[in-house]
């Protein structure tokens, strides 16, 4: 299986024509950086993923990792992706230089990290988690801490997690009951279960450090009492040497996809003997895991469109090569049959994917864009990049992942029988995005994220401010006469997104929290397709752009294509909002009003 | 795993209070049979299901078929299966006593298969496809190959299958090339190769009888020169003797699900020495093979219903003992957790899938009191049964193999991280329902059966009759008060269905078939909302009338749960058919007008 799995060109488009990541280069954080580097690591990225990544696509879904005497084995390549992406720097690709990081801008670096995920997820998690473990400590651990676990985090030599999740509290962390008991020496002592640990243990690496949340005995109860720790599955003595630290690997689990990485439960402190190193302050664990979740929202968001992208390329290739049937006007028998591609609804289906995984990168990017302007900017600019951030997380971790789902199954349609089976990577794509919902924090969290705090915090700035850079886009876009359709429509969603948000909120002044929050998860569903219509008005716009210059053959296709794919999203995706926005302004409580007896006869 | 995959309250309330079957008792062809008997024939099929079929759900899945020196080799309760099948008369249900079948109504026996295909989707092949595959040779084919043939499939010892699928004619039976010489003896050589032949072999059964097929020498090109073969893999010689047919099992597919069931690759008459007997007249074999197309595509849509009620059924079981969060008004962490099912957005996911999965299940049963009208009756009412029935499966088909997708992915969503692990079934239900918009016709050509050709035929007499149909139901709800506003949404409904239908056969006399057909597949989803409402305006319809006598407490929660399972389909799923109206009323042609080339960069 060595086909097509990203686009270099649609990278190229969102990186440079759309959100213009050369302009970062002229503040001071990025200005070591250049074009021709952006060009060189754009490319770096595309090898690494084809000659490393790819080839073990299917390998790592076909041997599972196992629990073997207490230990976790994976594919021997894990190593080799560790030490290489160690080595290359792409594990310290957004730190910055004090740390021996790239200092590199969100938007190229998970970008990269946007085809590792395309060719590999499984492979890319390793790196993933490890780059925002060890970010967290550089952002609120001690010196200490960073100089003992950080070096050999980004060298790829020791692996990060996030150890949050216990049997009693998945959605609901209130209910941790992991403790950590002072003692001397400066540590804690840990002791408690934690389940779902991806990339928990395993032979890879030469250690593992579990970014881990616990309450120290005496804490507040519920969130407010939650601590976060460095908890080595080997701790480094003072000499260097690596001691178990009483963390048992008591079951890894097995998954429907998403098998190349594996998933631990702990059993940590048995013998009263696992040390944790606080990381900043106590009780304040959960406000500085959020840094991680986020970011990992982000991704499990990024992962779920490359996924859908593999998947894509995959289909696009059958469709193009597949004969089958002939066109509804000459349905003469004898002539020969045409290849699938021509067909009216396999076109549709096609451009579904497409419309989904490019609109939904450009998504991805725009935060992106978001977090390189925190970085570089000061003062209101700074506040507003954050907002942005913060109010488009739950929408570009959900809509992705909802989507892809739907995205990956067109991907099996396509391929027919064929895509049902192992000969074809659809079903495995399809197989592994379905983890997406749900891994750090399912949709219905997400939805209650959006409506129940986003949309409403800081008396709905960030909302306004949405609707602001939506609005200045499609200013931006209205001199482009071809573009003028695209302009009313996504003018009337956004009249139409305030006027809805407006009223929710209203409704939610008088009724109760849990009335508001009923129908939370399709409103997420909602803001993010006028979301990603927002996303396509750019790309068109860009495209419409480069189109009244003079491409090349193979340039104008392309941007024809993405007018195309606008088109369909407009036409065709976009629509779906009238049927959300029916309910949503409906005051039926059938949820609400439903008795749990009713389940049942 | 031994929870609950089907209820049987609400089989007996479909079977008496929606469709009432006993009052097909009144009719010649049924009149040996009961109420008493269709309740014992209910109970006996959940003891089969709970007993033979869901104890092995998961083993036939880990254990796959393999395929050892030529034979496949599947799981050795698939010869039980078979044989209890045989002997219980469940093969033979639906044949007409000079058959030694059962002569039961459509509606209680496939009322049965949805059990089986509940508990156990893979073992419920089996015997569903050798009934069907019998059928087909009572109906069209001679004396001899009943006598030959039939007796062993029906009682379970030789299994049937369709022979359909060819590398190069999938989609386009048109193009099959497998070949049929006449010989002397009375029969015909074939050679040719066919794949992705369901029990196309297996060692569960002493002979496979394949129903193939194939184009006689000098045949017109196209579909009109396809004919029907009995081909036995093992052939009956003079004395009994069962002799190789020369058909090679060459490969076996490796499917994401539905592993219990081998799919197979034949090579047919590699040495010329296979054996075919032609059923019927030559060149009409795809109109008699239609019958038997139309009965599995009913029966993938009951099997795509059956496994996402399993499923819900998991997830309701699992929503009513798993403690999560807490109400959003009383968060204090100090108070005990809630089980989830008390949260909203876990009971709006049970409702959208019991909406679905009993949604679809009455739309089945509204086909097999079709199928079963036109056995019973003649003349003008004969033919409107025969009409819907043409009708509607297209629908009763793609509308629970799409949206099963959805609903099972939705099990695996209340489950969380538990979902995505073999530790429930929700997973294998995911998978194995992937199938079903592919078999037995996808949904793109399900969906051009629908726009092209049915509602259109006879001058559009089968769409006439189903909104009367649906009109006169409506009427019939319209006396209770309670069902005031499901009655004016669905005339409404029912008032743009007629109007959407109308313009798009408009649009079709003056444009293109391509044109016509482009959104066929969204026309075919638009469809499919309006039917199922119609369904639970059916059901509603049911248990108003039940709620106004004087129920037992627990008949009282059922039927309030059908009212509220009624009014979560009209306030979050009809709504839908808003977006997918603008849609097909836009003249807009961006698949049509799209480009291969602008796919490719």
């Amino acid at each position: 299986m060595a086909g097509k799995f990203v686009s270099k060109r649609n990278c190229e488009f969102l990186l440079y024509e759309v959100f213009d990541i050369v302009s970062l280069t002229k503040h001071p954080y990025y200005r070591q950086h250049n074009k021709k580097m952006f060009d060189m690591i754009l490319d770096a990225a595309l090898k690494m993923g084809k000659d490393l990544l790819q080839p073990i696509f299917e390998e790592m879904d076909r041997k599972q990792p196992v629990l073997e005497n207490g230990k976790v084995k994976v594919h021997p390549s894990v190593r080799t992706v560790m030490k290489k992406f160690g080595e290359g720097g792409w594990i310290a690709a957004k730190f910055a230089e004090e740390f021996d990081g790239e200092q590199l801008p969100y938007l190229i670096a998970d970008c990269c990290h946007f085809i590792f995920s395309a060719a590999n997820y499984s492979a890319s998690v390793y790196p993933g988690l490890t780059s925002k473990a060890a970010r967290l400590i550089t952002s609120f651990g001690s010196q200490e801490l960073i100089d003992t676990y950080v070096p050999r985090m980004l060298n790829g030599e020791w692996q990060g997690t996030m150890a949050l999740t216990e049997p009693q509290a998945g959605s609901s962390l209130a209910d941790i009951t992991t403790t950590a008991t002072p003692a001397d020496g400066g540590y804690y002592l840990i002791q408690g279960q934690k389940i779902f640990i991806s990339a928990g243990d395993h032979d890879g690496v030469d250690n593992v450090v579990q970014l881990m949340l616990a309450k120290i005995e005496g804490a507040p109860a519920g969130v407010r009492g939650i601590s976060l720790f460095v908890v080595p599955n080997l701790r480094p003595e003072a000499n260097g040497k690596l001691v178990s630290n009483d963390i048992t690997i008591s079951q890894i689990y097995h998954k429907m996809g998403y098998k190349g990485s594996p998933i631990t439960e702990l059993s940590i402190g048995e013998k009263n003997d696992c040390r944790g190193f606080l990381v900043g302050e106590p009780n304040k664990g959960l406000s500085y895991m959020f840094q991680m979740m986020n970011g990992s929202r982000l991704s499990v968001g990024a992962a779920a469109a490359a996924i859908s992208t593999a998947a894509y390329y995959a289909a696009l290739e059958y469709a193009r090569q597949r004969p089958q049937g002939r066109n509804s006007k000459t349905k003469d028998p004898t002539t020969p049959q045409i290849p699938i591609i021509e067909h009216a609804d396999v076109k549709r289906m096609l451009l579904f994917q497409r419309s989904f995984a490019e609109g939904a990168h450009s998504l991805l990017m725009q935060c992106c864009r978001y977090a390189d302007l925190e970085i570089v900017s000061s003062g209101a600019e700074k506040e507003k990049a954050a907002l942005l951030l913060d109010l488009l997380t739950p929408v570009a971790k959900s809509y992705p992942s909802e989507m892809s789902i739907l995205s990956t199954s067109e991907a099996i349609q396509i391929f027919g029988g064929y895509g049902y089976c192992d000969d074809f990577p659809v079903e495995q794509h399809f197989r592994d995005t379905r983890i997406h919902t749900i891994h750090e924090g399912t949709t219905g969290i997400q939805g209650m994220d959006l409506l129940g705090r986003k949309v409403r915090m800081k008396e709905g700035k960030a909302f306004s401010l949405f609707v602001e850079e939506v609005r200045a886009d499609i200013q931006a876009a209205a001199p482009f006469e071809n573009l003028g359709p695209y302009v009313e429509r996504l003018q009337q969603s956004m009249d139409e997104l305030e006027t809805v948000t407006a009223q929710l909120i209203r409704q939610g002044q008088e009724a109760s929290s849990e009335v508001y929050l009923s129908d939370a998860t399709l409103y997420l569903n909602y803001f993010s397709l006028v979301a990603v219509a927002w996303q396509w008005l750019l790309q068109a716009t860009a495209a419409s752009k480069a189109l009244a210059g003079s491409p090349s053959k193979a340039d104008g296709h392309f941007y024809q294509g993405k007018l195309f794919t606008a088109r369909y999203f407009f036409h065709y995706e976009l629509p779906k909002t009238r049927g959300l926005v029916t309910r949503l302004l409906d005051s039926d409580r059938t949820t609400l009003e439903m008795q749990p007896d009713y389940f049942y006869d």
